[in-house]
């Protein structure tokens, strides 16, 4: 992994991106929130390498997001830590994204909210409620900056 | 890129991982957002090697991320297109989790909704404007589907 230079750059993005900003990290925590648990399911609905699967596997145990459960015989499962849990969010836009843009043929899967419908899920603010967008949001200096940067939108 | 494998898999995910699912791309996007659109202010900004951000830069503009638009003395600046100015959600949601689970210092940046709070923004229902989270959707196969697996919560 690339750690040092993410590291550096005091960007809650970047660190996130240090653990979930690669390709194949990402769709194994997809496959474990669809319920392919087993290393085995995992390396067969990914066509990944075994080494690869492991590398990545071990850095998501690392870091809390999945956490290995034993099961029967010695054998070995994953699941999801609460940390793990909360990247539904980051799934559910990225593959909204996708869906709109990159796939033509309609969206692969949907998602039924508990409501009873398809849901195309939107970005509201916990204050009012209403959507936050790019173009509604002004960003400011948080508690943990280092660096201060002009801004525009 | 790491195209092939992503490409035979018929997911959103996978599709907008193969576009910005790397640690620069992301960054890079964000820089965009911040404000910074020259080469030059990207590079410094990121710290990246010339090689690595023009790949980078191509590859976002290829896919209609990002446009090349001219400036005086011809310069050129990169700014947002419409899709990539989708990617916002995106960001924030990546932000949030980095700000939560890997911020112990407290959130580098925060943002400030047009309501006048600092907001964290949760996934809304688009049909009942309820939270969406891992607990109360249930995904199914969608018009773009071609492969049927089971799924479990």
């Amino acid at each position: 992994m690339q750690r040092t230079p993410l590291e550096s750059l005091n960007c809650s993005i970047a660190r996130s991106l240090d653990i979930i900003g690669e390709w194949w990290t990402l769709l194994i925590i997809r496959d474990v929130f669809m319920g392919l648990h087993r290393f085995e399911q995992i390396r067969e609905d990914l066509g990944i390498s075994r080494k690869v699967l492991t590398d990545r596997l071990n850095t998501l145990v690392e870091h809390g997001v999945l956490k290995k459960v034993p099961i029967e015989k010695g054998f070995e499962e994953y699941r999801l830590t609460r940390k793990g849990v909360e990247l539904h969010d980051v799934l559910v836009v990225v593959r909204q994204w996708g869906d709109k843009w990159e796939s033509p043929q309609g969206p692969p899967i949907e998602l039924v909210h508990d409501c009873g419908h398809v849901t195309t899920a939107f970005l509201a603010c916990d204050c009012c409620g209403e959507e936050v967008s790019a173009s509604n949001v002004t960003p400011q200096a948080g508690p943990g900056h280092s660096r201060v940067r002009k801004t525009s939108k």
